[in-house]
């Protein structure tokens, strides 16, 4: 057990750090969730993302209900070693549990006090449909 | 003052959210850093990266020392409204304090216990001439 490449890896007091997945051809930034040591383990073992739920305080195997895995590419980490990212092939081609490609979905429009967030993606597919 | 944007925003119990910079032309993810409510007002007007310095409790106008400004195109939301994503043009070609493009210049290789972060990313830029 020398995963030395872990000590590198700053994880917060709770044990967690943020994991950013971008997808690998087209560079979109598809979503952010959070990893623990496990997590982040089982993901380079498995090059598929598990991420660390915080809701359900559980590992989450990214597409365990809905279909929609990540194939991960690439696994980075940033100077201060608190930040993962991955790139990944997003299966169905939606990351988000609302049904779009990325979770990322609103754009601030406007300026200042005018300032509004604009959807700018539509729902591929209805979450009634992905969860069952 | 009817913010009413910022009400979507879901700062944590720092008052806080992780805000992504990714390269509007090559959609590089460039870094990660913090914001509070005052830093992403800031950044919404002026079209400039403002952050919020967690070690030294202060905002960060991205390039007030090194002269990297970051010059914001667009600004996004995720579903959870608790994470934010700027596509920007890096100024100097230098978002990293070690004087590389991107903070995410190490990568995993390898399989399992024999797997290392690798650096994929020169130094462009002496850290010693941008912190002068």
């Amino acid at each position: 057990m020398s995963s030395n490449w872990l000590d590198a890896v700053a994880f917060d007091a709770d044990g967690l750090l943020p994991a950013i997945a971008q997808d690998h051809r087209t560079g979109r930034v598809l979503m952010v969730a959070w990893m623990n040591a496990d997590a982040l383990t089982e993901t380079a073992a498995t090059r598929r993302a598990v991420y660390w739920s915080r809701s359900r305080q559980r590992l989450w195997r990214k597409g365990e209900e809905s279909g929609h895995q990540q194939i991960v590419h690439d696994i980075r980490l940033d100077c201060d070693g608190d930040v993962i990212l991955l790139t990944v092939e997003q299966k169905g081609g939606i990351a988000c549990h609302t049904g779009r490609e990325s979770c990322f979905f609103r754009r601030l429009d406007g300026a200042a006090d005018q300032a509004e967030w604009v959807v700018t993606d539509p729902v591929l597919k209805d979450p009634k449909q992905i969860y069952k």
